[in-house]
């Protein structure tokens, strides 16, 4: 049975109701930047012991909220969960990104895939899940989420981080058919996963697309949004009566948010490029905006931080719909301080739009 | 004396004039994808020398013009020449990107910075192009480039390469004058140093703006833009009767085309992002628009890459102020015949668009 929330900011302001105050959470805010992240991570002795202990992915998941006056945790976990339960061995070595020791390399590889069961391979997550949310015990909402088909797929296909694409691009423009037979898999493995977070007490998820930018036009619209679109249409949006708000966040993909918000879905995530008043101008009132300070003024002065801050309330202005974050995840160089300075302006500064007329 | 063109069709396109054919050219064409090129870079030793010696840096901006049937030569070298001659000492290693030894650290590091003579510290750019031109014998136009000043300041702040901008961006959210002083020495640099190429043959000039995506539109307006916009004024438009037009690039800038075009530039390039008929609506007949093929499209067979061509010349369709080229620089791995497709595919496939009504 789920815990009521005693802030519920966030899941408002995901549905376009009226708050207080803009919540405002950090992408990347359980990391490298906090001195007990770093603790915690050398307890566990390499990444992935710390993504599959849910006692220390909640450990991890809660130091944030214990630190700052944020209005959400988000799970602790890698956007390459799934893959690795197809099968394809993640690991990370020092310094590098994310590896597969069976990366994609044939067809049958694709229809040898499984759709991953949530309660077996991805069982550390759904337990991890559950701990958070009675740990939390509805201080505020928890965020679940996963990687996007497409994002999974290049790095499934690519074997490992990537700057040009030519393996998975390859696959998509020689064998399109096969390519949507491999993201349609991973389409119904999203959907299983997440559901299977919203059951163990996740208040909201997100899908995170990080790479759909780096797609033309139509292959963003073919290979990447209509496989979110899906995941959208099959969704649990309501859970023991609330309401489970949906976030879409393409990186760099700030030219298609009109066919973003006409998924269905209820919000979207926002990088850094676009100001937030334009955005909000093409999705109306269709959707919430979450974004969308660029992450690299938390390296500057307070006094410049708070500018910021008042610079993206001006520029989404009063109403409803807003919630506060950076365009991308904070960088782990940056001072814990700084990120105190950015969580307060926000609240400080958004209450003069929240006020009753 | 400037040798007449026997092949116009870049200048003509670039001017928006008609055409026979769309002109075709690649960033990137001299480049390591081309066995001749890796014979002559060994031979060179290292990729400074290649650049530095205008025998050689001739030699291997020949090679694809020699293999292809290209509409435009591009100059063979570096964008960071000019920092370079600014003193602080570029070099390469082996695997990794540009670095600087002296990289840009204090206000008196910025204070000191001279404006370099062209004929002096950048004599063998100059050299370069006059051979270069003098070779080409007016087979086709020769491009003369150079970084923009907002992608040169990243460069020389950083240090090197860099993923998340942190000293550049620090340097301009918490001291805007000192950037806007760096920058505005690196304007008047790029300006003087086009006007050279312009002097000893460059037939158009290209400004490489590779980072400015990464800003917010505010930033990109006044950190990069803006500074572009000082360079147009001050180009030489038009050399021994000839008209010389300048084309602008901002890498993952779709989103500002408008204010791109407002500058008074004659062209813009693209990534592969926006359809270019978008970008078409968007800028009307005020600027040629140069584009806009993604690059891993060459990795696909050749009837993909025909169908890819057929695509963009469509999105294009008829009238004048195409010059096709891929979105960002062709890729090493590249199969040299893939790109002989791509180019002829160009030709034989746009005449229809081109015919006389």
């Amino acid at each position: 049975m789920s815990i009521p929330l005693k802030n519920d900011r966030l899941i408002r302001a995901l549905l376009c109701q009226p708050v207080d105050v803009t919540p405002v959470w950090m992408m990347r805010q359980a990391g490298r930047y906090l001195p007990e992240y770093r603790k915690t991570r050398e307890k566990a002795g390499n990444f992935m012991t710390l993504c599959q202990t849910p006692e220390l992915a909640c450990e991890v998941t809660l130091q944030p909220i214990e630190r700052f006056e944020l209005d959400a945790a988000i799970l602790f976990s890698d956007i390459l969960t799934i893959p690795d339960a197809m099968g394809l061995g993640l690991y990370f070595s020092e310094g590098e990104g994310p590896q597969f020791e069976r990366p994609i390399r044939t067809s049958s590889d694709i229809q040898n895939l499984p759709i991953p069961d949530p309660h077996e391979a991805l069982r550390y997550v759904v337990d991890a899940v559950q701990l958070v949310h009675q740990s939390l015990n509805g201080k505020v909402p928890l965020i679940g989420f996963s990687g996007s088909p497409w994002t999974l797929a290049t790095y499934m296909v690519e074997g490992s981080s990537t700057k040009n694409f030519a393996k998975v691009k390859g696959l998509m423009f020689e064998q399109p058919a096969l390519m949507h037979q491999l993201l349609s898999k991973l389409a119904q493995s999203v959907t299983t996963y997440l559901n299977a977070q919203i059951q163990a007490g996740a208040q909201t998820v997100m899908i995170f697309d990080t790479w759909g930018g780096v797609l033309t036009s139509r292959d963003y619209l073919d290979f990447s949004l209509g496989y979110m679109q899906q995941i959208v249409n099959n969704l649990t949006r309501e859970y023991e009566g609330q309401k489970i708000p949906v976030i879409l966040f393409t990186k760099d993909g700030s030219a298609w948010l009109i066919e973003q918000a006409g998924t269905g879905c209820d919000a979207l995530g926002l990088d850094w490029k676009l100001p937030i008043g334009i955005a909000r101008q093409q999705v109306g009132d269709k959707v919430a905006l979450q974004g969308n300070m660029d992450p690299c003024i938390l390296y500057a002065s307070p006094e410049r931080i708070e500018q910021e801050v008042a610079t993206i309330l001006k520029s989404f202005d009063a109403g409803n719909g807003h919630v506060f974050n950076l365009g991308h995840g904070i960088h782990p160089s940056i001072d814990p301080e700084k990120v105190g300075v950015f969580i307060d302006a926000v609240h400080a500064l958004s209450q003069p739009y929240h006020e009753p007329n």
